[in-house]
């Protein structure tokens, strides 16, 4: 198939009438679709539904060093529970704290316990001119929330594919001392799929910022989601990094099994240097008497040790890979060659990152959603929601069934060819046809 | 039994000799006895244990809206676990927000929140240079270590029997712009007992504050915490009275179930007017996708409704009531009419408190410890720890066994006896014993 733009305007006019009208058949069929957001499917959830067994009344509920999980007590989490989220976030296990059921809050509170009462001795945020983060983009809108609600002003920086721009990176946080943070999602990254590089990884660990307080926020959401066996990406341990590198504080690192048990009925957990441990379990003290320690056993139960935890992994990846590879399958039959869009083929995490030709991303959600399909907000990948080439657009495979997702991706691809033409039509040259 | 300062000298050193061989001899056993948390017994815990089998792999996850309860989503609280909670905290179901385990968390999290943004448009606490808070005295350790976390100034409000002195609070929260906030326990108080008389209840709800973010908050801890079925404290609703008066804003109502079902995995809510409502939800959409909603499910299941959550709370009392009726009858027993020190017998909640002779509680605690018996440090009751009078010594009976209930109060009454006698002689003139 020939690039769109290659083609004369007769030919594109005539092709538009017919995307239109197959467009209009299937936007009759009033179909309700969600590729909007990273949602397990119910198959999914099924995988876990095992965990709702393991405690029940004639069960112990006494964990291995003897604490009743029923009563007050115990902030930092229990001790085997702390075992297998220190496992699975690569850590050692007295480098980490257990919250309650969502790691976004944990960043949350991250961040507003520094803008109240700043970072091992700092100035509050909220007592200085101007807080900066810096955001590789595209990236995750909920990180991009927090800062934003935060007054935090926040810098693009653009995503490579080992990365975001590390020569950027090292020149904004070593000059300016506003520059307090960065948000990063380096394994599977959201929404592109990307996983840092190992020079990166060395280059976050090596930086040398101009603010003592600085904090890479380092949420690997996407640790032990791969989709694929026999091709997973590798991702260097940055806290270990940091150490080498005489860094050891400057990183704060987040995880949960959101992905792996129950969304929002999960544990989540921080991993960091024993200084910054110390002074979040300071103010931890304060907030609460302990998180949700009975769901805390329940998990270590049920997954047994990290190992139970990779092979239930493995579960969701036969479930997730063939949507996967329906939508990125479909991208590269439809609109392969066309010159109207490009994207990456992840091994692993939630999402697939489509980005059209500029100017066309916000349209093309606008038709999909004509004919029924949410896709996630174009914009939400970058800060204040703004995508300053309107181009990228996160498609989240995870949620619709099988058959649900062929039907969501004809029509993405659809909206697609449609807004891509109507683009091109603008732009090229009446003259064009006379030329002919 | 006449009262210690109207005896002799001889009489004092004569009984104290008796008493600290009695107490030399318990101290030989090495006792370890906890009466310092509100921690509920594991008589108290098994209670909830069939609540861990309401939700099975067999069971549907699906609420009355047709949730699934085990994905993403639900910010404010499943419809039927709103129901509950509201019910138990008498208020409508539309102005409740279901949070996670933690009463204090939420707490927290909405002093945090106007430190960093405000309360409905005010200037953010953090950029002011005074905040006050009023505490009513003796009151929640947990309370004020919110406050000082925040460099909150703290005032000291005396408690009487009908609530905190309403005068000096009308008078401070109305000339005061400082004042942003009152710390309450309202029913079956923490550490006294008291619950607030419809006219002091009455009275908050028509305070006129100076600030316009002043706020009460309005810890009803102890709800439908009852010891007895025929003598049941009676508090007024704040929101409705508030609403009422031409104040709807002025109140934040907190609640939990962690004596209830159990202590860290059970469920905390907030109540307060639809304005302060729709405020916290737009924070809390930044901070997290939603809250443990299979717990919720958990919750609601086990107790059905309201009704079932009173039932459950009969079997509660009959287990706490013995063990306060333990400690208030030694106490009467063995400390009636000496002139050493007061006390309440509380017809709920989880504590009773007691007063020394000024400058006593510090070494009584201290005494007690000797023997090993752990209580509420002296001075907790008190914002930074400080009781002026040190006095004022919090007594847990719930989580001890009766029989070790029993050997802790004797412990602590003969604490008292010596410690208020070596104070009584420090300060009887040696003339006195000339003079006889």
């Amino acid at each position: 198939m020939s690039a769109y733009k290659d083609m004369s305007r007769e030919e594109l006019v005539e092709l538009k009438k017919k995307l239109d009208q197959e467009f209009a058949d299937i936007k009759a069929k009033g179909l309700k679709l969600d590729m909007s957001r990273g949602k397990p499917s119910v198959e999914q959830l099924n995988l876990s539904m095992g965990m709702m067994d393991v405690l029940m009344s004639d069960v112990d509920l006494t964990d291995s060093k003897g604490v009743d999980c029923r009563n007050y007590g115990v902030l930092d989490g229990l001790t085997e529970t702390k075992q297998l989220l220190a496992d699975m976030m690569e850590v050692p296990k007295d480098q980490i704290i257990i919250f309650g059921n969502s790691s976004l809050n944990i960043m949350y509170d991250t961040i507003s316990r520094a803008m109240t009462h700043g970072i091992l001795g700092s100035t509050p945020w909220a007592k200085l001119d101007k807080v900066k983060f810096l955001c590789p983009v595209p990236g995750y809108d909920r990180h991009f929330a927090i800062t934003e609600h935060f007054g935090i002003e926040m810098i693009n920086v653009p995503m490579t594919s080992e990365g975001p721009d590390m020569d950027m990176v090292e020149k904004l946080v070593s000059e300016d001392e506003a520059v307090k943070g960065i948000w990063c999602v380096p394994k599977y990254s959201n929404p592109q799929g990307i996983t840092y590089s190992e020079k990166t990884v060395r280059r976050f660990a090596n930086l040398k910022p101009a603010a003592r307080d600085f904090r890479i926020f380092w949420d690997n959401a996407y640790g032990i989601h791969h989709l694929y066996e026999d091709h997973q990406d590798y991702l260097l341990e940055i806290l270990m990094e940091c150490k080498k590198a005489g860094n050891p504080d400057m990183v704060y690192k987040f995880a949960s099994t959101s992905k792996i048990s129950f969304p929002g009925s999960g544990i989540a957990a921080i991993a960091s240097s024993p200084n910054n441990i110390a002074e979040i379990l300071d103010t931890m003290k304060i907030q609460t008497i302990g998180h949700d320690k009975v769901n805390q056993l329940r998990h270590t139960r049920f997954f047994g040790d990290i190992h139970g935890m990779v092979n239930h992994m493995k579960k969701h990846a036969d479930i997730l890979r063939p949507k996967f590879e329906a939508v990125t399958d479909t991208l590269e039959k439809e609109l392969g060659g066309l010159g109207i869009g490009s994207w990456m083929k992840p091994y692993g995490g939630y999402f697939i990152s489509f980005d059209s030709m500029e100017g066309c991303a916000k349209k093309i959600v606008a038709k999909a959603k004509e004919a029924g399909v949410v896709m996630t907000a174009a914009g939400a990948t970058f800060p204040y929601g703004k995508d300053p080439k309107d181009s990228n657009i996160r498609i989240a495979p995870s949620f619709p069934s099988q058959e649900e997702l062929k039907m969501a991706t004809e029509i993405f691809v659809l909206s697609v060819k449609i807004v891509s033409i109507e683009k091109i039509l603008e732009e090229k040259p009446e003259e064009n046809a006379v030329q002919q």
